[in-house]
């Protein structure tokens, strides 16, 4: 009874693959025995989020994550510790934001809100209008700007629960939190609230960033939970709501300074080819930043430490980055290539976990034709991890800028079933974390650099 | 971008499958698009949670449980629902227990303990005696009766985290819960103490069965938590322990009547052709048995409501069972086969949730070539839902005594990182499961039954 699949996936390498992956499944399952014996993933993970906390660029928080980082890295055993300086843009949300719903009877109602992330606020006393609901953009646009100057839009699109991927309906739900409020401006109207995206009804409204389209006014802009959605979508249709009430405390400030942190194991052999694996350092003001992306961090450190641990050389160079500012302006990401690009160094390739720290089922890859049938080749190797989900197309916000230098972009999928649940909500915590599916994560990442460390791309 | 996925998944089953597979997974998806859009599988294991709560073999937790989940099954538009009267062990657990260390110094230490099921109760003054702890049964019998006689045997076996499949570490760790009070007292223990089989480290304590060996003498077995369970070992290897307290209140009552619960839709085409699909409707009683096994229940009911509201008329008959007393007996999957073999029907196909209401991954199958074949030819209609990791091998406890009348057992796999965290513990409970989730794993476990009642095995 003992190891029985880890022997008939061993003895199926053999007959299947020839000697050469039969060794490197032998290789892998030590990574992932000594994950699972000695990881600190988890608890460098409970650091992050309970000891750091939230970390939005520019923040205090984001500052304090920086230095801890730098320190796990180091512990972890990296040759060497970098930290890359990077301005950041500095939104700070301000007090609590206040929601409230007149209704025609003169009662008040509580709107759960929160401002969206690099919204304007409101003026110090607030603004009050009518409010005029809409399901999707054509609906706005056949309402025009007669029906919507002066007005608060309440855009009201459930997030499809149709989709077996949940990052389909949040691609589709995403547009009216990113484009919605200039949108809505250039109607005239003077407000907006976006439902929250998120398949289930709770009394949590997410954040996430809009983005102020060119030459339009800048509106406030909020999220209502799905409840409150629910609750206001009711009111409006039974025309019960006379006006709505909102007063947001939220300002973008100057650029502040802030940093990538690196940790490097060097290459044995081919130095100057580099792999960079990371996740984001920054979160949402209002979470932990657990799963987006606390995990990805302690993940990518966490390759690192079993590596270093297992005394293993890698060939080629592997970095391991913990990239600033991915929710609100991707400085990090950017910087990276920026420095990447001067660089007398071949980025091979970058591998980024920022879907969250759940169970893996395999890796989404943009890459070029040779690359991508080195990487299918490996595909076996993972069937023991349950991660044997291969597709092309993928990779990363963070690493996506590396694609100019002809890396090879792969992005880690896990699960998405319970992402969009707790996604940029106070529901992102520690506790929410699985310590088996956050270090089997950090398995299948560590094998998959290992592969490329070892025979390039 | 709408939809990409499942088109490009149908065009292949166009390509590859011809069009009765094409069909096939267009009909998949109007049943998972009801389950996922109108599904009542989450809020009727919130009410199976939260207003029945633990429901224990002979319990009245568990007589309300058959009550409601009739209830739930008509409601879900059941042709016809019935009762299988069938008696069960009726085991208590009495008042909270005790555990006590008195140390060499004269300190005393709580031991977080509970009583495993069908264990006996300690004498009402409990029983105090030397601990001497064992990794394994090798170390238990090595030590002998001159070192065992008379003293409490700790068996601190630690589940092993290697295994990426927990069932796995749960196989190998389950033997000193089941069989270890037998074996220790077969030395001349007078009690036993059982590491929590769970993989993390925390402050509760597993329950689950014992079963004592005939001949031999039944003496009191606990299970300590995992936390408890490193303390003690450590004061005891300190050589800090001088004696233990046990005190437990708990006794096997006379067999109690209950029922099996049963769910049918009557087959359009071939009626005597029987589908079981199933979870227990037991649980332990520290738990409100959410994902062991309320998720089973409610998804079996859900295929009943999916399959009526879209006005499906299955060819062959489909009975969602609700199995008493798979925890402490077995008698209500001993019963339903008893009648089954009664009955002038062909029980083709029995499905079984019982491994908690995560993201399935696949099925694992015991059934005869012909039937292996049959549904080996259906996986890939599985993949777009995640769930295509068919495997020889597998089944149910509740389902199993089917196996005699050539009926084929199918077990539903979900993915397995969390449910040893919480199995057999208070921590069990309707807030540990994902709607989403439990959705996922009702739409493929309905897609099973859809064809084995439109094709046959």
């Amino acid at each position: 009874m003992k190891r029985i699949i880890p022997l008939v996936s061993f003895l199926l390498m053999i007959i299947f693959q020839g000697f050469g992956q039969s060794s490197d499944s032998l290789m892998i399952k030590k990574i992932s025995d000594e994950i699972f014996m000695n990881g600190t993933a988890y608890s460098n993970l409970k650091y992050l989020c309970k000891k750091v906390g939230p970390r939005l660029s520019g923040s205090a928080g984001a500052a304090l994550a920086v230095e801890q980082t730098a320190r796990m890295l180091r512990e972890a055993g990296a040759d060497t510790v970098m930290l890359q300086p990077c301005m950041v843009p500095h939104w700070v949300r301000g007090d609590k934001e206040i929601g409230k719903a007149t209704l025609v009877d003169g009662k008040k109602i509580d709107l759960n809100i929160v401002a969206l992330g690099n919204a304007v606020g409101t003026p110090a006393n607030g603004i009050t209008a009518e409010i005029v609901e809409v399901k999707n953009f054509q609906e706005l646009e056949k309402l025009g700007t007669e029906n919507v100057k002066g007005k608060i839009v309440f855009y009201n699109y459930r997030m499809d629960p149709r989709y077996i991927n949940t990052f389909q309906a949040y691609g589709e739900a995403g547009v009216y939190r990113g484009a919605g409020p200039s949108r809505a401006a250039a109607l005239g109207a003077i407000g907006v609230i976006v439902r929250t995206l998120s398949p289930v009804l709770d009394d949590h409204p997410h954040t996430g960033a809009t983005r102020y389209e060119e030459g339009k006014p800048k509106i406030p802009a909020v999220a209502i939970s799905t409840n409150g959605a629910v609750e206001l979508s009711i009111l409006i249709s039974d025309k019960k709501v006379k006006s709505v009430y909102i007063k947001t405390n939220c300002q973008m400030l100057e650029d502040a300074p802030s940093f990538n942190v690196v940790g490097e194991i060097r290459g044995s052999e081919f130095p100057d080819e580099v792999i960079t694996v990371g996740g984001h350092l920054d979160s949402w003001d209002l979470a932990e930043g657990a799963h987006d992306d606390g995990t990805g961090c302690v993940q990518s450190i966490e390759i690192i430490r079993a590596l270093k641990a297992l005394g293993i050389k890698p060939k080629r160079t592997i970095r391991a980055v913990m990239f600033i500012n991915e929710e609100n302006g991707l400085r990090g990401g950017t910087k990276y290539a920026e420095i990447a690009k001067q660089e007398s160094k071949k980025f091979i390739m970058g591998l980024e976990s920022d879907a969250g720290g759940f169970t893996p089922r395999g890796f989404g890859y943009s890459a070029n034709e040779k690359q991508s049938a080195t990487i299918e080749k490996w595909q076996s190797l993972f069937v023991p991890y349950g991660a044997s989900e291969f597709k092309r197309g993928g990779g990363g916000a963070d690493i996506g800028p590396l694609r100019n230098l002809g890396t090879a972009l792969i992005g880690l999928n896990p699960d998405s079933q319970r992402y969009m649940d707790l996604h940029h909500a106070k529901t992102d915590v520690f506790e929410a974390v699985s310590e088996r599916e956050l270090n089997l994560g950090a398995t299948v990442m560590a094998a998959m650099v290992y592969l490329v460390a070892q025979y390039g791309l």
